[in-house]
């Protein structure tokens, strides 16, 4: 299976199959919502945690068994393989990488940020990614080489990001993406707090060391961070502790979107996504920057990455 | 003037009229971001900050020029008037209370949450609401004793809240929209981070007085996070710095999904937004609640605004 060679071409209808496949993948998940709402009625016997899990399973099991038949010599990824315990190691191997439902907390609240993720991780690195969130009716796509795409509301698709990179001198103008997440024991939520503050906070007016971005958001899906960073939208967004699955769509999206990806504090800045980032559960993106007439942009990328991991703290997830 | 007589009737005439404008402004809306996108050309002379303005001003001008010719015995409130000094006090004439784009610093950036915001105050409360996104084609309308709806992607309108309500029983289970804001200086912005700490923070694992909320949201931009209150999709909503047309549209809105608003800390609970609160730059909203045996949802409602106001500190916005 190691000998599979992905030309372009492939990559091409992979994506058309993929797209395809995420529409349909939406399509339950905004059955499994009217069922969750409707779950408030205290007649049903089902919670909605269930029906969530219940629905996680229903979209893995198709997005799983139409890409093994479609595609029966690649590998596949998910939170079910490392919930098993074993984690099988990368290979050089084509292998789907799959989020069934990123963002579950909105999905059981019916907060209308949900997706489903299909990344394609070949010779151990991100090359093909699908990210389609049905209540929004936003399909974003992106290919090694060919580009990222955002399809919005059954419109034509739109090349990203959305508009020409701006120049982004510093942190202060910069629109961020941080989350809570789901590590909330207290040496953590003193990292995090201590974040938001010094990211949020004016240091002409006494938060010494604060970067007063121009503003913090939290949409609670990573897939979807990473496309709004993608599109241009975001300037920025930090996670600490999700898993391939959450990133590996968003990644490549982002990078053909002209974005740079990198892993932890100590992560080499070369947009390189092998195996011990891509696993490695600390993830900054940064969107594609103008260059200036004193800087390039990818040195600008840099520059604030260091600059944004110079303000806050490091952790090891849970 | 002030004997205008609002029936009924007459909501539901506004509240098409209004529907109908906020579409149009709307449109403006969109035409301003690709003007503000395609800005980062460098052969621009404009920067984005002045196309916002320009932005603003121009729907300011649409809304407000069409609803004194249809409606001119109504009085307006928006940011000019108050910018200009005087803040004329609320007297019983039906008066418009517009934020023609909400959520400037998503505009900015092309984060697609901003919305019109047309509400209407009548004898001292607001009575009607229209919240439009023409990013993601989000209509959300309410009035006094008509209900509220959802009408997404030229969808049919949907009833708010979206399900049957479920019981809340606390903060642990509770998607909470929190934002950043604009006053960052250092005593606020401890009080805003601890606030963060608390309401996300696990007391089961180092954090005093954690609420271990099911997690935090930030959307930029106070008209649709009232919107998703009202249709169900977060659970709480605080904010400190808003003004009135902020939250004029989104607080009847909100209130006709069964929603409770209130205050500063010190604030009744009784949904009755009267001068003081419109005006006193601090709001709470919470969802409909269902009953259950031991606890009416209204009564959840009122304990949850008290616990969280338990939780976060109050501070007076700059």
């Amino acid at each position: 299976m190691s000998s599979i060679e992905l030309t372009s071409t492939d990559l091409q209808e992979i994506l058309a199959f993929t797209t395809a496949l995420a529409r349909k993948a939406g399509d339950l998940i905004l059955r499994g919502s009217e069922a969750i709402l409707s779950s408030g009625n205290v007649d049903e016997k089902k919670n909605s945690v269930d029906l969530v899990t219940e629905y996680d399973v229903k979209v893995e099991e198709l997005v799983k068994g139409e890409l093994a038949q479609k595609y029966p010599g690649f590998q596949f990824i998910g939170e079910e393989s490392y919930a098993a315990g074993s984690r099988p190691p990368l290979t050089d191997t084509p292998t789907f990488c799959v989020d069934p439902i990123d963002g579950t907390t909105n999905f059981v609240h019916g907060f209308p940020h949900v997706a489903v993720s299909i990344g394609l991780i070949y010779k151990q690195r991100p090359v093909l990614g699908v990210i389609y969130n049905p209540f929004l009716d936003q399909l974003f796509t992106g290919a090694k080489g060919l580009g990222a795409h955002l399809a919005l509301r059954g419109m034509a698709p739109k090349k990203l990001p959305l508009a020409v990179p701006r120049p982004l001198p510093s942190l202060s103008q910069a629109l961020i993406g941080i989350e809570c997440g789901s590590d909330r024991s207290g040496s953590i939520m003193e990292i995090k707090a201590e974040a938001y503050r010094k990211l949020a906070g004016d240091p002409k007016a006494g938060v010494d060391g604060g970067r007063m971005a121009h503003s913090l958001r939290a949409l609670g899906t990573a897939a979807l961070n990473y496309a709004m960073v993608a599109q241009g939208s975001l300037d920025i967004y930090w996670e600490i502790g999700c898993w391939p699955w959450d990133i590996c769509a968003g990644t490549i999206i982002a990078q053909e979107a002209g974005g740079l990806v990198a892993g932890s504090h100590s992560s080499p800045l070369d947009n390189d996504i092998n195996e011990p980032i891509l696993n490695g559960r600390k993830y900054i993106v940064i969107r594609a920057i103008g260059d200036t007439a004193t800087e390039k942009g990818v040195d600008a990328q840099k520059r604030l990455i260091k600059d944004f991991y110079a303000t806050v703290g490091d952790y090891t997830p849970q």
